[in-house]
């Protein structure tokens, strides 16, 4: 970890402690088990993410918070739903129980409605200054994390499980670009528009993030197959268990890391514009294509 | 059915099919399963309410529109997550199957999530012309279903039920408050807000919704006594079988009458400020004091 990484982590941390109500509000069930999964010692990429196309378009870091922990509330919600026992049935996440492990199914449930609800409810307290006005920031995430997008990726992820037919190059493309894809550009734009990005650069910001989500993508289910689920945090050789479609499966380890690795040099291409400042964007998708974990 | 509250719950139906992606938009699964639940035949209570408020302060239903349908997609969400076999376990809603016994946990779960974000988008993409940004109206719906309100009466509720201990007056009006005053009070203040509404006919709004509120769920708790399951659509008996605390079981049924008689009357003082603008929200509050479903 670098002191970068580490410092914009607890940037992000204190903001969220600071959005979510404290663990002794009333009920106190639901505000512990949202500060649980939150806190649960993820990577921050999302805010990280956003913060880092502010500054990449001149911004400060400041009026990006908002945006940057809404991102982060509504990847954990999305996590806790997709770990319940009807739908992806993950015991461990981040080394520690799930939500529903630790709570129960019922609050596990809610407490994924409560953080998807916060995120739009800290998306809406924010003060926009710049062009784009609130109900752009809500329409940018709710769009992303929706039933065409996230959701959507979601669905198609779980209607393939187990399937006997395995899915095609563009179907499995295709939910990656809806389950990972979409929040992590939803991210960058967010950030670039708390900043006042011209609409050029927010498609820079776009292809980035794009690019950038599907070598995500990649590089996890590549991580799957080759590190053990101490490593991870979660359970590994999950989706060979569960027959899921991936690319290592589809196209085996080296034409992956391949891939991974061009659409890394993709999403470095469309910083160009950016120059210098676009640097802390450049180092993230170095630092996303080599991770272990 | 009054020739009114049908022509209401037609504009309903008509704005909501415009809001929701189409059954075949991909994937198709999850917009099926959003639109099986929004068109089973709810009584569109909290959208009319809105409408209704807009017009008390002399507004257009035009405007108010973006809210009533974000209100209902809310209400429908909550109705599809509270169904779950891990919350109520209820396989009957509105006399069809619920959407789990339809189309299977997993689908149930991101339907209701889709639904709770799709009413942030919805009310992100209107366009406010009144004193009140497009901000304040999402603040307002964002509160209002979230871990404080809505989903926390969930929580009580789920933590209640079965429990030894039954609840008392104070807390069972908590719940009460949070689970379906809180959605209902915002519906109107909602409706009132699109019509750019003054802060005191605002509070005035706030009352009405909230006596209303605690009426209509004292009516449910009777009726759930009161009726068969065939009458409401839904399993009834259920508060008993689950030792659910609810006011008949607390207060009997005469003085729960009374309550809910005393509850309407305050909702009818609350609108004398409106004058005759009033009449269509006044005969709402009588409405549902009568109800026999």
């Amino acid at each position: 970890m670098t002191p970068y990484l580490t410092e914009r982590i607890r940037l992000v941390d204190k903001a969220l402690g600071r959005y979510l109500p404290s663990a002794r509000t009333r009920p106190a069930t639901i505000h512990e088990a949202m500060r649980y999964s939150v806190f649960a010692g993820g990577k921050r990429l999302r805010p990280i993410l956003c913060l880092a196309s502010a500054e990449a378009c001149g911004g400060e870091v400041e009026p990006a918070l908002p945006a940057a922990a809404a991102v982060e509330c509504i990847h954990t919600y999305s996590l806790i739903h997709d770990d319940l026992p009807c739908m992806d049935d993950d015991d461990l996440r981040r080394g520690m129980p799930t939500s529903h492990v630790k709570y129960g199914e019922g609050i596990a449930v809610l407490a994924g409605d409560a953080l998807l609800t916060i995120a739009f409810e800290i998306l809406a307290g924010a003060k926009s200054t710049s062009r784009y006005d609130i109900g752009a920031f809500i329409s940018e995430l709710a769009v992303a994390s929706g039933s065409r997008h996230l959701i959507g990726g979601q669905v198609l992820d779980l209607e393939g499980e187990g399937s006997e037919v395995s899915l095609n190059a563009t179907q499995l493309r295709y939910i990656h670009e809806s389950k990972t894809a979409a929040l992590l550009t939803a991210s960058t734009r967010l950030g670039g528009m708390s900043a006042n990005v011209t609409p050029a650069r927010l498609a820079a910001l776009t292809t980035y993030g794009k690019s950038l989500g599907l070598a995500f993508q990649i590089i996890d289910d590549i991580l799957d197959v080759t590190q053990t689920s101490e490593k991870l945090g979660k359970s590994a050789g999950k989706d060979e268990a569960t027959a899921k479609s991936t690319y290592p499966a589809l196209f085996g380890l080296e034409k992956s890391r391949q891939e991974a690795a061009r659409l890394t040099r993709k999403a470095h291409e469309a910083l160009k514009p950016f120059g210098k400042k676009g640097t802390r964007l450049h180092e993230l998708a170095d630092h996303l294509l080599d991770r272990d974990y």
